[in-house]
């Protein structure tokens, strides 16, 4: 189908199609299956998200001992829960991990004891400020545990002592990471990489993940691919580092990156540019988004946030970008259980889906022709490629985009240069080169 | 005299000398006896053209025959028209080639005979938006004929057949272009360039015509020249594609130029920068126009309008601008008989020349100096370069200029340069350095 | 105690302390110890404005002869004056030089003869729109005599004749200049330099001069310094060419320059970049103004102003740059009796001290660092550079500007570069390069 689009359908008319929830349902249908599952950095939680991204694309799944060196880190001890709760003097379950596995923070130690009110306060985390949401909180490097409840439960919480459980276990084991590469033409690679590291949260990043997944289905029934694809599925940070050092010496493959996260909600689209700032995934996202007629922002790389930060720092220093919809942080919703369902919908991930997917179609097509014509404009009407008196060009091109091709094309500018000058979109100018180069007056300029 | 102007008359004073509409009316005179003439991208009514300008200055006539090749193009058949009409049943010239040359769609092939109102309605041409107006229409490259007419004509053309005749001929003959080169002190040449294929229009482009003649005849005046020049009169695009292919050898010569068009309305000034963006000729103007005080803008090269797009072809990219008053399409009298004596006027025309001499100016005498005292300041009171107490220096000379000279003669930077940086007018730098060089305190440096 | 300043007390603390009006108070102590004394370009006045220098930092003080050639220049006669006066018909002086030195126009030969009213006009010079004011003129380099005066004064001689006395002396003698050196780490040198010509005026320069010596003072009870400090005191103009032809040879030691003049009044901020624009001088106090949160302004060089004109001629080009706070002749009080005592302050003067002090910090403190764990992010919490669940990090140093001295530390970015790029202050960047320098996590790249 993406071969069809790259190859046959206009991207115009793909996108419009596209935009067209079909897609958007299927990214958001995943993140519904996703969603129960208590995820962490390691543990049982990442290996069922991975079954279930294997009934859509045929993941590598790898598993890395806990104590292997990476870098400056180490890869840490695998938790796994099993259950969790806090009971009252009633031995009701007033907070109950299997209502919400936020309730837990995430990589607590076992617990199972009755603890005064006094000394279990200090182990609960709540939102004053949103009195109904739970909130998400996470103890990987230091041995705790701690409830996260909304504020409201813990106001109504009376008891002078309350029986704590975390059934829980923190042991050496694996973390476990998701891989699935794409052979195209060229060893080259383009990376695309999520983080598999948050329980029930679906913007942050059930979104990212699915709309990997989808983005990678699609990718694989397109026949030919100018470059290879890696999708990575990773736990945040310990992640991306553990996977940059066991795939040092093939880092200098990745041409372009993006890190997807919180591509689902309504928010406009937010593209966080690499820390080279003009790569040629920064001018092709930044340029997909602003022909896209959708409101966006973009912004200068600064080293939080996301994976970016492990793909830029300066001993790789890759170009690899973050492509979001609201920025983290940037919305109340954010690491709470209000990240839940609702909070993402199909036509905001069908969007996403379209926005990256014209990324990467300029990426594949972005090439230097050289004008077989150079002196002088070629004679367009004998070809059919200009309009006559009162009539019509043959062919539906913008003659203006013809032009502005053939006047570039002088092996200095790629096809996304004379776009960004000619401010003409990627599509008008890739359909203008295509339509000379089926002439002869251009040709690819060799490497 | 302009010789004086380069040397001994400042350029403010020769500036205000030409704004007096002496200038301006010589053009408008030239043009006055141009615009009866029809002209084409060929034929009897370039060579009429012609004659008149060898009036003024002893162009040099070349005759290209048809068939040549000129790169991608070749060189096409010879039009010539006598008489053109449609007569209605009472024998009536209705339409009438007599009474303007816009009646005819130009390189109309001949036809003389009774059509049905129903096929004739095919080969009009009308303005609806404005009925009183004829408009311009050619058809160089695919044989057809037809009639361009007022709104108001067509409205009241009731009869059910109409006898038609057009007497030209379409026939193997030459492509004439004018050619007029000034010798210079160097062999490195400013280009002039002026498109002569339309009709009885006036601003388009009977104005480029008659002002590079005026201009051309003005500089061959001055005795001694920086630059040797060129003027060359041809048929839009395919004239400049033939120029290029027949001096393709020599134009590594040209090192400034400009497109001289729609330069007698009363809009704005307009200056279309060459492919290179910042050339000299492209900052000359530039310079020239902010400091004129008069309203103008400057837009970016883009691959369409005139010869410009020749000569910006990337297998020549040469640095040549185009100049202006209102730019093509952007006034509505543009190609319709409302482009006629009145809607240029000696005075724009005026303003047009002294703009483009300005430039000219600036190009003859952006030279780059060498300060022979640069370290620190030297003492200019001792030369009388600077203002006494109480009194004043004994040339009238701006001090901060001399100063900015001084400081920015490091070999590094031309007049123009310290002229944008310091925020003065050429005219002013140029003085500082004349008064400087006098007194041994700048050399030019060698080149 | 700025060993303190660079090596152990933070320069928040540091700046907040100096902004106590201590070293404000210091300033203008000098300011008003100086302020009697009659100065020009020559003579005893200067040498006895050394002398009172000589009381803070040890001054070695420079006597060139009358006629030196320095460049295009020559050393001047030596002016002295011991009296002047205008007597009125009863007797009186009405304009004494015992009570304002400004009331002889500087460098005026000696007079003494009775002169009719219409001569005398000729030389006599007021302010009409500041009444009450007396004027500062000089004629050094036309032999010449004259009297500044209020308008007040003017207008009430009513006398016929008038007996005028200058008693001066301009006879071959000596220019001479206060040098102060600094020995550093490194031969290269910071030069600070103020004009030292100027009799009873305050902001031009008594503060300059003043706020050169407590820098110097300072500055000299640092027991280790990165660069060599040179600190001169010179007339303007025919002073820095003196000094830069007697030192030619070892000007290219000179790395960062400020010229220090105006910085006691009320006015914002002014820097003048050097010629350079980009030089790391103007890219420190650039930075230092910004996060100061002072209202400031940066205006772009131009070859007029201070001795910052032959610094930076084109033949030296020197990274030196001017510090002011309102900047000559934009302000009425300028060049006359208005500039006095009580147009400076100790608050204005401390933190013009306080902004000069931080410059001279970045410069001392901007070091290029190599991160010494490139390749992702080091693991900040093991180190006590994170804040844990609900605690903080042990050290005090922001994530973000530890993140970003982290990411561009690969030897292309100064922490000055950082610091601009972040958006930090320099001060924060500075404190989380030492912070990872103490964890070996950044070292110094070797040069």
């Amino acid at each position: 189908m993406l071969q069809e689009a790259l190859k046959i359908i206009s991207l115009p008319d793909l996108r419009k199609s596209l935009e067209s929830d079909e897609i958007g349902e299927q990214i958001y249908k995943l993140i519904t299956d996703l969603y129960p599952i208590c995820r962490s950095i390691t543990g049982d939680g990442v290996r069922e998200t991975f079954k279930i991204i294997k009934n859509h694309i045929p993941l590598k799944v790898h598993e890395v001992s806990t104590g292997t060196e990476v870098f400056d880190w180490e890869v840490p001890k695998e938790w796994n829960i099993k259950d969790a709760y806090i009971k009252n003097s009633k031995g009701e379950r007033i907070v109950d991990f299997q209502k919400s596995n936020l309730h837990v923070v995430n990589y607590s130690v076992a617990v199972n004891k009755v603890v005064p009110w006094e000394e279990l306060k200090s182990h609960l985390f709540t939102l004053p400020d949103y009195p109904d949401r739970i909130p998400y909180r996470t103890s990987y490097y230091k041995e705790s545990w701690g409830f996260c409840l909304s504020h409201n439960q813990l106001l109504a919480m009376q008891d002078a002592e309350y029986e704590v459980c975390i059934d829980s276990t923190l042991e050496p084991g694996y973390l476990s990471y998701g891989e699935y590469y794409l052979e195209g033409e060229s060893q080259d690679e383009i990376l695309i990489s999520c983080h598999t590291c948050h329980p029930s949260l679906c913007n942050d990043n059930l979104s990212g993940i699915a709309l990997a997944t989808i983005l990678a289905k699609y990718l694989s029934e397109v026949s030919s691919r100018r470059y290879s694809y890696r999708f990575i599925f990773i736990p945040g940070t310990i992640g991306s580092i553990t996977w940059l050092a066991l795939n040092e010496e093939r880092v200098d493959r990745i041409k372009h990156g993006l890190v997807l996260t919180g591509v689902g909600d309504r928010g406009n689209f937010t593209y966080k540019k690499s820390r080279r700032g003009n790569a040629e995934i920064d001018r092709a996202v930044i340029h997909v988004l602003k022909h896209s007629g959708q409101e966006h922002q973009v912004i200068d790389f600064f080293p939080y946030g996301y994976d970016e930060r492990q793909y830029c720092s300066p001993g790789f220093n890759l170009p690899v970008g973050c492509f979001m919809r609201s920025s983290h942080g940037q919305y109340s919703e954010y690491h709470t259980s209000a990240d839940n369902l609702s909070f993402v919908q199909p036509q905001y991930l069908g969007e996403s889906f379209s926005n990256c997917l014209s990324a990467l179609y300029v990426l594949e097509n972005n090439r230097t022709y050289l004008n077989q014509n150079p002196k002088c404009e070629p004679r367009l009407g004998k070809r059919g490629l200009y309009r006559q008196v009162g009539g019509h060009a043959e062919e539906q091109v913008d003659e203006l985009a013809l032009l502005w091709v053939l006047n570039l094309t002088d092996g200095e500018h790629t096809l996304l240069d004379i776009a960004e000058r000619s401010q003409f979109s990627f599509d008008a100018i890739e359909k203008a080169a295509n339509a000379l180069a089926k002439h002869d007056l251009l040709k690819v300029k060799p490497e």
